[in-house]
């Protein structure tokens, strides 16, 4: 089949071409529960650029020769196109979006709903993924799709979506009429997490990000105020919350400062979600007791969460901007990306 | 002060005239933390019906001299008029809406937030309440209002609407999306009950009821799915739910056999939520343990929970359709209600 | 190898033997994650005598032909013999317990971790079961056992403790210091139950019992009052719990009237447990409405909840007196049974 | 009445003497639910040291002249002297035991149960306290104390007592049968928090302390595992938890390196509670990400949770050591707990 390798590291991104397109052997399947999926779509993910950069090299592969060639792509949907032989209720042909995680399924983890906690493999990371037009995966990772929905339209759903879902989930399970939301960062996960939001809770959405863009397409997707992170966002935050922030706060970003802000958001008892990732979390232990506040990590999301949220795009209470590119376009797709040229999220589509 | 006063029962709701407009005493402080409100709209609930009729008589005046005569009235809202000499943080002048259930604030149910758990009294049901110009409470029920909200507007949220409120966030803390919620009976309650639905969760709303009159105003406020109680309302449901039911259902009716055909609209594991009452529940123990479903009673709400509700109503997500009679017309209002003419809910404005 | 098999059914149980010593083709594995267990105790239940009568036949086998003959036993530990070749992480010789429900692993409810709500088989009911040699199970279906607890010690825990462990679990999430528990019924589930309550909650057990010697073991694994029920049970619980109940009341027997006197012994907002059944739980909506009881539904225990008993029954935090008897005697022990001779619970070993 | 009096701050802990013993006015009913107990016992606590630092003189006193002359003593517990006219349950000569936060009960906080979320005084702290024969509180603060307590013996359950409770019950509502929680420091409030655990779930229970005393304190008191702090205690608790740490992690020191080491020995997904305080935490959010870990901030608790621990506390769940002074030797008290003479909890006896 033809694919797009990963043959080298390029830490500064100064490359022009980073990926190769390849004639690669198709994939098999080994176990008898496994299923190989055509490809439909395959979504181009900022995690992508950092594997070009080598940001996973000193974990994943510390000598340079275990990871290389690697076919990525951790978001891909598509159709069935061959299960093994035990795989009982998937059928040649169905339209699939794939869970990103392939977990053995018999941990205690797994057993409790709780997939990427339990040992696996990541495609697209750490074995070959969906930058191609066949990936081999596991039955526990297919998600049937409504018909309402096509593989290419989704595809970032099952990874960047499912972030943000279930850090929305955890809030919404708290939040109550009158309280409200702060969603640092407006781009492609928190675009979704307001949606989600606005779904499936009534607290009061407050969008905090430095891109006026962004802010105005918060504001579509259902933000109820916006802030422009211009410094004094924590100030106008406290101005919308009776000086005493959120009950709840959603941080998409993660760097650059947003943790300190984030926390100063969140009001006593509240709860501050990191999502986004980069920079260390410092507080003061006094303060954390002072106000009892909470911090919370969030790591992608369970197979049921992923059924979860189709529910949300099936009944169109939630959509995805996607712009697409040919999978021989991935160099494209990917400079497009390191450039801040994509509004949405990119899919290769085979 | 004029009052309309219930000076005598009427098993058969046969009467012309049930409450007489008289002058009585005004209501005095005599509490430190008590407040006089100005009513400015008293709302008028089927529960004042049944008291007519004696329904509570052999509960709570067995031997007939020691309720009567009372001022009717349990769904108060207005102005602060005067208060207590230790109550801080309301001032005279204040729009309020009423917690209709007195209790003492210190027993253990109060001080986690339950307060209709507590020993207290029910204006309006064992005490003098609205249908009146001035009603004695304590600071302890005095939720103030947003400016966007009348009181005579909001007055049935008191009790009528708090109920359904504490039923369907109930139901909100476990719906996920994708999951269903059946609602059955879409009056008064029912009515505001899929508004909250619609706002705190994104489960798909299934509203049953005989009427095409509230089907089709269930309709315009949120439900996704109306289902004619016509007999075959559990197939109906069945056949909307994978034919295995509603993760949540929410009788707010109760009666004429609403109790088993909600049971059997609800799924495994999911919860029947009783609301409205009238009949018994009969259920056979070895359906409760192989389904492993649960049946959740529900009363009133907490104080709280009416300053979420007044969250909701501010921001426009639940409406409420009133009908506003003056004081002295009381008799009409509750012969319109017995007579089924009132589509929403009566307002009695002194 | 050797098997008990009930070829016919016994409707009133008149018979001297019920089920018969045969040689039967040893069970082989099917599936690439199938496991065989060599049987090392098998649990004696009262639904195998159930099972003899007929009772399950209108439901499981409506013309009689199509269940029988039947290896009944469906609480069953032993060690490993032999394992599919996909399955990883088992080895044979290993001691292990066997969750009773084999389930498919991919359905909606499985990946939420609630096995017993899925489709699938559960042998000893409706296919072979452990009254042998030998048993075909799933990879899914085993859980190691810690080296301090054997197989014929541990087997009932598989189906009556997971069954009294899972409602215990619900709640121990609420009981809080200075609440009380009431079990009704210190039998082979509720004498496991106690101890479960003791060992995760701090609350005050109150156990109901017709009988002085249940309600002498109940005293010794925990219990902190006992109450005979001998007709003035509600009140002497209600004497208990300053007049108003408890705030969790579980119900290991669910006939002869324990069902109306379990929600009589329920406090305001409390929640009584259904786990024993045979009768009708009747009950007004009215109470239902002024108490906000709920009624909770119980249903054996997920894969997970088996590890965690069989944590607690490794620390020595529950124990579980057996009788044993040889596979040759299994009529023995089911006539025993059925005569209402045997303290805790009888096992066959093969 | 007597009363021991902070005049002065002494930021170097060097002065002899810190409080004078004199005659001050006896404190009077102000309001109508006010309420003067008579000490039967004031806990001497840490933070009493910090305050004659004068470590919150900037936060309450920056100007030096606002909070001195001072009262101290937030761990009280007594006898009701005198109640005002509106007081109702509570008789003159009942035993009590005195919440620490005077709140006024109408806030949102307050009417969800967080009394010490709401704005309120604490007396000892910012008004004056119990190191006095009498102490002017509120109805709402009062706790009547089984017969099986005597006020003297149970007074610093009331903040240090209380404030470890809350942090273990939270730990309560998730740790299961099987998971561990480790208890970082097992002083004051440490050696509470084991014995809450051990009543109110199964989890084994491991304690990290740098104290052979401590260490062999907490063994008594219901620790399964003991690791000393001597540096290498992150491996010590990993070499117990299969490598991945506990479930629950409550540290109650909160300086010195604890919290880092603390987060250290968390399990993905798990959940690290902050209740001592000094240092700051510094977690990168990547780290957040991957594991899913949660950081739990904890302040007191509420009034029913110290209802919840003299349960506790009454049926001998949960026992205190005290050490007795005199009122007139309360320098005596403060220097010894400076000097790290006190084992247990100083109390003073008026």
């Amino acid at each position: 089949m033809k694919a797009q390798v990963l043959n080298q590291y390029d830490e500064t991104l100064g490359a022009d071409r980073w990926v190769t397109l390849q004639d690669v052997p198709d994939p098999r399947i080994a176990k008898s529960t496994d299923v190989i999926v055509r490809i439909g779509g395959a979504g181009v993910c900022r995690t992508d650029l950092h594997i070009i950069e080598g940001v996973w090299k000193p974990h994943m592969d510390p000598t340079g020769d275990r990871l290389l060639p690697l076919i990525m792509g951790h978001e891909n949907a598509g159709w069935v196109e061959e299960v093994g032989k035990e795989v009982e209720g998937i059928k040649v042909g169905d339209p699939v979006i794939v869970h990103p995680k392939i977990s053995g399924g018999t941990c205690l983890a797994c057993r409790r709903g709780f997939d990427m906690h339990g040992p696996g493999t990541f495609p697209g990371l750490d074995s070959n993924g969906g930058y191609s037009q066949y990936l081999c995966t596991s039955e526990r990772n297919i998600v049937a799709l409504p018909r309402t929905l096509a593989p290419k339209d989704v595809a970032p759903y099952s990874d960047a979506g499912l972030t943000a879902y279930r850090a929305v989930k955890k809030a919404t399970r708290h939040l109550l009429p009158g309280e409200r939301c702060v969603v640092i960062g407006a781009g492609g996960l928190g675009h979704i997490g307001i949606q989600c939001l606005k779904a499936m809770c009534a607290a009061d959405i407050i969008v905090v990000d430095k891109s006026d863009a962004s802010l105005a397409l918060a504001g579509k997707v259902g933000a109820d105020e916006l802030v422009k992170a211009d410094g004094n966002e924590v100030e106008a935050v406290l101005a919308l919350t009776d000086g005493q922030g959120a009950e709840a706060v959603i941080d998409f970003v993660g760097e650059k400062g947003t943790t300190a802000k984030g926390l100063a958001m969140t009001r006593a008892m509240g709860s501050y979600y990191v999502v986004g990732y980069g920079e260390d979390i410092r507080v003061p232990t006094v303060d954390m007791v002072i106000t009892e506040k909470n911090i919370i990590g969030n790591l992608v999301g369970t197979w049921a969460e992923l059924v979860e949220l189709m529910a949300l795009a099936d009944r169109g209470l939630v959509n995805l901007a996607t712009v697409e590119y040919s999978l021989a376009d991935a160099n494209k797709a990917l400079q497009d990306l390191n450039a801040g040229k994509i509004h949405g999220r990119a899919v290769l589509i085979p």
